[in-house]
């Protein structure tokens, strides 16, 4: 039995359908990427240790797969066992992004770029997380970066290059909930948290939706962020039963006749409602809650949501202090990170026009010559062709290449001269 | 300055254009193994390591990079250092081919697999060796296989797909070299050699190309593999100097009239005459000196060569002993693997069918609603538009396009209304 062989504990091999599927889908996401200028490249797996742990990629950095260092001595061995330090054994290990490879490759290659550069990456990244349903030590990201570019114009290409991908996968109908870290800025000001514990109040905030009003107000209090005094989650409440408008005829966010909240900070706001205004077809909403998890995010920060699932599909937002980081100055930079694995289990069956599939069921006395000509004149008319040998139990065969995805087959005997003497019959018909 | 970041060692970032190339020539060889009935799996990156080191890699074995384990203790670095054995600490490893990967993988899933499985993989593995030119730490292999058939069948199929897929990426004109590790069994039987020492005899003879006839011979002896007596050089040369003939009308290697070598394993030499006479159009030579490196191969070899270049495209064979591994029992197997890396530095640039390549050169004051309507109009007719700024330096930006594979561009200012009034003019004419 093979049942105790498996891959790696939660890693997963594609067989052939669901491979088909997901390439499928990258194929389309590619082509759509591409069509709106950006351009794919491709960073190798490893990253150094330095750069991997570099402050850069948050929580993600503790998840890092770490790969040791060739030729490592018993002395190499004691010195680590001494200080307690696996990692000085390291110097290598997987990516568990694509921002950090992005910034290093940034810093490597920007003579080579040109001044406003649109990335696609599209690969694998490794976390070592405790695996769970719907979460996978190697999963795939869909990134595309646009870098070098400050204004707005960034945010809106990244914004319809990804909607109309995910048109293009048939999840029309997408929204896009839309913040500025700027704005949460104000809000966390209005509630008296002082500026050096913003950040770790945005990763409480951030658990909105899984822990309540109640539970972020009980979290931030615990942790000393603000003080008992504040009705942290009454403001919650209040912020998600608003509301909001984002619309350009309108001066403020709760309606034209309402004058603007006090902690809005009226100029992240202007910059949203220019959004708003240059993709009039787009479902746009302005959430003033959203935080998506970084806290590299220094602008806009937006997910996509679709209205049957009740999950984003993609998020990203705007980075402006970290492409640079290897270069040691700001390069602005603004990106969006398709989830394909939630994308990919919400797709049908591949469509699109594929070449015919056909099987040749042949005897054991066909000649390997006549065989091989018959299946190259079928290839060469543009079908997809498998032979597969004459059993007894027939039945379970087409049975089998039915479920293979194959369209029709024909009887190969020794008496068959060309392809126009077979006979297809159709499969799953 | 930018110097100093850099990817890990031997390995590489591919920039747009040399990612577009590469991209398109996997996806000819995808689509032509496909066509030929081949079907696309997928596995993690890393393999336990107990599976990397069970014997199945050879010297490769040695190359993995290691993982280490999650949550290392002071006492298991105590222990490895007291041991001397550092990979002990490490639980998984990178693949450093996609045979073992394959093994593993049919024993995972053989039940939910046709009786011959036909397997495409194409993907990255990495082999710690000390970086040189044209030899990578990271490298692309596409790799068929076809398990569960023990006829000729499979080398048929395996040889005609990759001849396809060579021909399709403008390399046609491919010649087959072709032996069968019972040939070279017969031949070293006939020089004395043991049959334990029959494996190492081969890792020798494989070096035939680059230390010629004299160099074999005298590592051989110096291996005590063969004694002093025998003239091993110049078996060697008439080997190489004699006139082989694969052809169905003859029962003789050295021609119709002249009796077969003595060494020659009869049943071997029939089989290559049964692939020869069911490929006619195909350039297939028989080599009995050719060895392909890996001590797997159980009969039939293969590598294909194109007369312009003087190293191997590609290789493969037969290894019978190795998928049924990890189940336990003996399954049928043959495979082909295309040498991805110097294919690709082979081929020109990607042709074929590609979108119009499109620039649209705006002035900073163009309202982004409209610039983005005229990206997705013309997006929307097929072509593919990148968004640039205009700058001083027009010139300059036209020849970074005209190099980015552009093809056109117009200029946009306030006054465009829609896609037809863009008078667009041809780059790099």
């Amino acid at each position: 039995m093979a049942a105790s062989v498996t891959p790696p504990r939660g890693m997963r091999d594609f067989l052939p359908a669901e491979k088909a599927r997901r390439e499928h889908a990258l194929g389309v996401i590619r082509r759509v990427y591409r069509s709106h200028g950006f351009d794919e490249i491709e960073t190798p797996v490893m990253e150094d240790a330095s750069r991997l742990h570099a402050g850069l990629g948050g929580d993600n950095e503790k998840l890092a797969f770490a790969v040791m260092r060739r030729g490592l001595t018993s002395d190499d061995l004691a010195s680590a066992a001494a200080s307690g330090d696996a990692l000085s054994l390291a110097d290598l290990g997987l990516r568990y992004d694509l921002t950090v490879p992005l910034a290093r490759f940034y810093a490597t290659h920007q003579a080579a770029l040109p001044p406003v550069f649109r990335a696609i990456q599209i690969a694998p990244v490794w976390r070592a997380e405790r695996p769970q349903k719907g979460r996978y030590r190697q999963f795939v990201q869909c990134d595309i970066d646009i870098i070098g570019e400050s204004g707005a114009l960034a945010e809106l290409e990244l914004l319809t290059a990804t909607v109309a991908a995910l048109d293009e996968l048939g999840l029309a109908g997408c929204v896009i909930r839309i913040n500025d870290r700027r704005i949460l800025a104000g809000i966390l000001a209005s509630w008296g948290v002082a500026e050096e514990l913003r950040e770790r109040a945005l990763i409480t905030i951030d658990k909105l939706d899984k822990i309540g009003p109640d539970g972020v107000a009980a979290e931030l209090r615990e942790l000393g962020i603000v003080d008992g005094g504040s009705d942290v989650a009454a403001e919650l409440r209040a912020l998600a039963a608003a509301d909001w408008h984002l619309d350009d005829r309108q001066s403020s966010p709760t309606g034209a006749s309402a004058p603007p909240p006090t902690w809005l900070d009226l100029g992240a706001y202007r910059d949203l409602l220019a959004l708003r205004e240059a993709l009039p077809g787009a479902a746009i909403e302005f959430d003033p809650t959203l935080v998506r998890g970084m806290g590299y995010y220094t602008g806009t920060i937006f997910e996509i949501a679709h209205p049957d699932f009740g999950y984003s599909l993609g998020g990203g937002g705007r980075y402006d202090h970290m492409v640079g980081r290897f270069l040691g100055r700001e390069v602005p930079a603004c990106g969006f990170s398709i989830g394909f694995e939630r994308i990919v289990d919400l797709l049908g069956e591949a469509e699109g026009e594929r070449p015919r599939a056909l099987v040749l069921v042949h005897d054991a006395d066909v000649p390997h010559g006549a065989l091989l000509a018959l299946k190259a004149e079928l290839v060469a008319s543009g079908a997809r062709v498998r032979l597969e040998r004459r059993v007894k139990n027939l039945r379970a065969l087409l049975d089998r290449v039915t479920a293979d995805g194959f369209d029709a087959f024909a009887t190969v005997t020794a008496a068959t001269t060309d392809a126009s003497s077979l006979a297809f019959r159709e499969l799953g018909a």
